[in-house]
């Protein structure tokens, strides 16, 4: 058994414009890294963090990384201790997964450390358990697709149940990330808890439509059902000019531009690299319009989940 | 040119579960017969109405096959006259989309009358025009799968975007009218205009689900995802014994089990013929225990469409 392993989990994209809290899936970068060590002192320490400006609490049971290790080793009855190091590779408060992808790196680097007790699929709680801590609710499209790879459906919470979507090879994804800050939580109170059911309609409808295209991959469709007549008119409030740098995704060429989780960051979906690099340049172009500087990433949809590193 | 023809057109089941004005699928049996006759008077007639205990009007602009083949005449410039004889072989109000099979079977012997001046699914709106007035507001989910056979989803109604579903081949439905009347408009009626955000989530993942159990024969997900926890709470209230029925469709072995489109009949889907029947049986044993008499079909998905007789 090895004494340390080092994990790469990537960056996440939830909600995917109508699948509110239940659709996700995950990109390859950027991500988060891990170190776990075992140590024979019983416990769990988190003893490095980098990349987070000192934001990340070191207390593991205030750090998802820490819950999530924590967790499992409950769950599995394991004694021995471990030491955690965090390195972020990605921004916090993105709305691209950011502590999903601490909890799922450190929970399947601990799985790995200790010559996998549990199937990859039964870590989920243990990233579900340590996300409620960090946004005040138990949310999985970020820990799911993280996790398992590819686009992910939770059709259930309770119970839970998780399945794959199958999509087309030929999809890249297209991820701006605006220079400010939206928290979780805010995005959250801003949400009305009473939808008109003539709205929920059309949402379902384009939620079976985007399933029926990825299947199929069917990109017309998949383009057509990108809409969310729900959460994206209220949340895009958050974001300075949202409006016009969707429309640039659009303008050029995207089959659909939404928000990416609570955001404040925007993903775009494409058929091809080159096109998903053209709508990256004119949304970053439009952010910028805005005096907003911004960061930008393109990747096809990870299908892997997490990776052992060395 | 042929100076008759004979069309029959099949009842649906619409909703199915969580697909509220989204989701229908066809049946064999019960159906509408049609008979149109071309005449040199122009305008429409219709002659004989059988099977409707004199419930239907023979007035062309209330009754909904003579809308749809006004409808069609004056879209396509026809200007002969044609006669219509409409024979009810299904029960109306039902919730077995009766006004929809009248629509598509007239509308469907008209332009198969004048030598196919349209495609089929050209032919929609005309029906959509005349459910507009059978039921207060044009819904496709009956007409669309009873045009098109098979399972249909609505995407959107504006604009209108009409997608095939594959089901698995080994999939039939059971479907009970209980003798009691509920009339679409008080089925509407009754709904509440906003729902719970909640809700809603859990509505679109099962409709996600739903989709991805019918393109991959996941019988089980098909199964999980059955589940209506915003219509269905508030529409079997008007379904004297309905948990009941529910109840004993599932324990004898239904795959699902809710109510078919706005009530009073239930539908429930089987994986073969035979727990198709078994579960019939139950449900209407469970409806005679309420004291209600009931009306019994048993059918696989219709993947036709309506079909010219003789």
């Amino acid at each position: 058994m090895a004494d340390s392993i080092r994990v790469f989990a990537s960056a996440t994209v939830a909600n995917v414009a109508c699948g509110f809290d239940i659709l996700g899936f995950a990109i390859n970068e950027p991500g988060d890294e891990v170190i776990l060590r075992r140590c024979a002192e019983p416990g769990i320490s988190i003893t490095t963090i980098t990349g987070d400006e000192g934001r990340l609490p070191y207390d593991t049971m205030k750090n998802t990384a820490g819950i999530a290790v924590a967790q499992f080793l409950d769950h599995t009855g394991i004694t021995e201790g471990v030491e955690i190091e965090l390195h972020k590779k990605m921004p916090l408060g993105s709305g691209m997964g950011s502590s999903a992808a601490s909890a799922v790196a450190a929970v399947f680097a601990a799985n790995k450390l200790f010559r996998d007790p549990l199937e990859v699929q039964a870590l989920l709680p243990f990233t579900m358990a340590s996300e409620g801590v960090a946004s005040g609710s138990a949310h999985a499209d970020n820990a799911a697709p993280s996790l398992l790879g590819g686009f992910i459906l939770i059709r259930s919470y309770d119970p839970l149940d998780i399945v794959r979507i199958p999509t087309p090879d030929s999809l890249y994804c297209t991820l701006l990330h605006p220079q400010i800050e939206v928290l979780t939580d805010d995005a959250r109170k801003i949400l009305k808890k009473h939808i008109l059911l003539k709205d929920a309609i059309i949402q379902w409808g384009n939620v079976a439509g985007l399933i029926m295209g990825l299947t199929t991959s069917d990109y017309d469709l998949i383009s057509r059902s990108m809409q969310d007549v729900i959460i994206e008119p209220v949340r895009s409030l958050l974001i300075p000019g949202y409006d016009a740098i969707k429309e640039a995704a659009i303008e050029a060429g995207a089959l659909g531009c939404s928000i990416a989780g609570s955001g404040p960051s925007i993903f775009a979906l494409n058929t091809s690299m080159e096109t998903a690099t053209t709508v990256g340049e004119a949304m970053q172009s439009a952010c910028s319009a805005q005096g907003i500087e911004s960061e930008l990433y393109i990747s096809p949809i990870n299908k892997n989940g997490p990776r052992v590193l060395e």
